[in-house]
């Protein structure tokens, strides 16, 4: 079991990385912030809670609601269809916003890259954006354990006013036959669910349930189907960390997936979730801070799976 | 100079061709036509005008619009600036509507493939996409000397309605800095340019002009600068049947444009402007039974640039 | 722990889809064997052996030797060195002998696409061909507990003589500086301990000391440093299945690599080595029996890592 | 007709422009040649010689030998086969000594890229490579009308010893099933025929052929098929230099082949043959100084094609 201490430690080793880095400045809501904030959270499947460092404030999510967005259409689809016709789940050495794979391949490599996670989002049901948006915020505040988790409306509308290298993979993804839907209704639902506001704690909450087969350890409600949170886990150690998802499972060693909010989900299974926040990012796109004090824990706590 | 009786060998040549290629099938409007249409319009500079088979039956512009909004892109910003900043003079190996090397290089190579048409549209002035398309409008109708011309609004219906491949191309464009101003008022342009129906005997025109160094061979009036003219020459000899250019040059050697709709724009410098119509294409995409007559004429005539 | 009764059962499953794929085809003396061979054995750490089938049938070992040269690259260069200037550790999309993204990026993406095992090869010590090929024949008979083990000579004369494609990756790389010393060289050592033969027990044996922590079970000798036991295990989970790993990853979930001869080593870390044989391939080149079988037994032994 | 004091001032004019480019590196013979040389010499076809500047100093002539191997291979393997299966005659956009697309296309876009131009010597017949290089020298003395024409084995060895990147490509067309014959063969002749000394009067010389429809204008002796003739013409124009071929033909506008020795051979049909040498190359590996002379005799001869 993690001691305090331990914890404590893990962050301070962590800060020593975080000005190597630089927060995402794609959009200037992610650009002001402070690069030096790191908090992690540890919450075991025996229901304590550790905490450390900024593990309560307030981060968009970005990638890591493409984990939530996949069990809503892994639901309304199902496996079969869904990694058949629609999106595969191999890693694959580009970055996560290329485009060039679709003109040779057309179906995106996985759900993680950006367009294999729009593909994912044209996918979940629901008569409109709104009523998708709301399935999904009430889905990922029963995962988090947090009723209160909402749209950052701000960075909302920046990422809508800015994001025309995701509108042109998904253009190109309905050009395809592989999109389904109203394009602009799907890219809006897109930008929604990636500009929700978490904490470290609420993403080491998503990750116990990960960790524990899909059911919430503090309630015991099966949350996600066993067979489909060992998907997740999979997909996430070959692929969670975009073109660095190699190094990580060599020097980390368990499934995680991140976003360049700089927060990163952890999953320890059958032991804990993790969320760590460190708006630092390394040249991948992951949070460095983040990554240091995975490195931290995978070693001191020896969780990694290899 | 040529004779009817050669143009009507030349017509009864092409014909043979016309079986073994198809109609561009993406918007229905295309692929209803009778692929055995085939026509084609000398317009000699001496003012002579020879006809055969199909020669005033409209057909939508596509691509051959191409040379339009690129001669009022460059009246609009000069040659210095839209060569170097927003698109290449380069062939490339690639299909017209590929998205692959913006990747790796972000400016299109050259202005006719559809990456570098869309980005030459966004630099035709106008305050709106009204404005922008009147004056296409107005300068296109002197150039084919015909008042009539006009937009097919069904094509452009269709265009604008399935043109998702050209959206993704227009938004990777934005994204990157290349396209100016909004995209989807650039693209409607785009469609709407690309829709307006001309005959054999406009494209002969618009020919002509060409090869009389910018001057309207009739009415005397120069409509483009002879070094634009040229530049254009150069361009349509290089790039101007996409991917097909080199063993056009080989065959036939003199600058031409080919559309999608059928038609292909040929220019014999200080002799001639050649139209053609045909709508069944190569696997290139430029008219099958069309390449063929210019491939007649190039011999009969000895008219190779080569 | 397994019975005699489970592993027959996996077998028995196995050979239902044998027929669906086919042996390499690129030389005769892959091409020419029985495609419905399959066999299985496992090694546990606790020192029993069970085996099935054509466990014992000498098949070459094709990439599987990838394992084995990057650990004595390891130990010769370290994997500062070697994971730094030399290949990367991260998976590609691309076909195993892909050749696209050395032009884009220079250092393979990882040590078992061939490029990345050549240049791997390369970086062994040894004075000439003859010295290195001998300490990978000792290192290996140490790892599969078998002093028998020895070259194939017709296939290697046959990898030889049909090498091009590799001969094009090593030149390609020699030409960007990054393969060491002399390419034929290189490339004969490369043939050469591609072209041993193995069984399905040796391949479980060292299987097993990977999953021993590099320890070989039956002797106490490390044989391999733990660290770098780690590292190969999540290298095999993560690019160890060619551009099949993901899938590989979320069917089955415990380190592998397999070898266009139709074997497969697996590792199911603390517990036992497993190695499989099986020639008929599915399209990315994997024993498509063997997949089968360690499906089957991830599925009874409950031992994915996810 | 051109007078040498307009000679004189092209050369001026280029000369203002070899500051700006280097020397081709890979090799220390082409590395420390002073770049300021510059030389130009016109055959008229009338038989009139005008030379300026360094056209006597030799240099290796490099790719502009892919004209004089196409030739032979055109005319031992005739241009049905060879445009069909072996060669494309496409311009591409990629550099020359490009990879990339041999893994989507297989079959090289055109004989002047260094993939083409391999395959196209591997097509050359003759009994070995002694005899094949023979073949090419008696027929190139006869082409530049200088019997003194030979190699230079000191640049010859270079390329040898350092031409990977070419055996890279080699190798993969052979594993494609594209290149004939032995690899290293082909490769052996393909350095040679690189490695030739030539002058600038020597490339006019070659040029004015080609100008001529094949025949040298001196002796009146036919050494080129007219259509053979024409068809390099054109694949000069559109492939000629590289992927700056585009740029080339609008600025310029006539045939032209060249070298990374610095030289280029280009072609005023019916007019002139025009050498220029000049060793200071731009980024596309064009003589940066030739360019500028052959946009100053473009302008001032008025011919363009365009």
């Amino acid at each position: 079991m993690i001691s305090q201490a331990c914890l404590h430690d893990a962050l301070s080793y962590g800060k020593c990385f975080t000005g190597l880095g630089q927060p995402a400045d794609y959009i200037p809501e992610l650009a002001r912030v402070n690069k030096h904030q790191l908090g992690v959270c540890i919450v075991n499947l025996d229901q304590e809670i550790l905490k450390e460092g900024d593990y309560d404030r307030p981060f968009t999510i970005q990638s890591i609601s493409k984990l939530v967005s996949l069990i809503l259409a892994l639901h309304d689809r199902g496996g079969e269809y869904l990694f058949q016709d629609k999106v595969g789940v191999e890693p694959t050495g580009d970055p996560f916003n290329s485009i060039i794979k679709l003109e040779t391949k057309t179906r995106p490599f996985n759900p993680f890259i950006n367009a294999g996670a729009i593909t994912v989002a044209s996918c979940i049901d629901g008569k409109d954006t709104e009523e998708r948006f709301e399935r999904f915020l009430t889905y990922i505040r029963h995962l988090c354990n947090n009723d209160e988790i909402c749209l950052n409306e701000n960075v909302y509308l920046s990422e809508k006013s800015t994001g025309d290298r995701n509108r042109a993979l998904a253009y190109y993804l309905k050009a395809s036959g592989i999109l389904e839907g109203d394009v602009e209704e799907c890219l809006d639902f897109y930008f929604r669910m990636c500009s929700v506001d978490v904490t470290a704690l609420d993403i080491a909450n998503l990750s116990a349930v990960l960790a524990n087969h899909g059911t919430n350890p503090f309630t015991g409600e099966n949350l996600i189907e066993p067979s489909c949170a060992k998907a997740l886990r999979a997909l996430m150690l070959t692929c969670g960390m975009y073109d660095g998802s190699g190094r990580f499972a060599m020097k980390v060693g368990f499934p995680a997936k991140s976003g360049v909010g700089g927060g990163i989900a952890a999953v320890v299974v059958d032991r804990m979730g993790i969320g760590v926040y460190g708006p630092a990012l390394d040249e991948k796109g992951n949070s460095i801070g983040g990554i240091k004090i995975l490195e931290y824990l995978a070693d001191k706590l020896d969780c990694s799976l290899f």
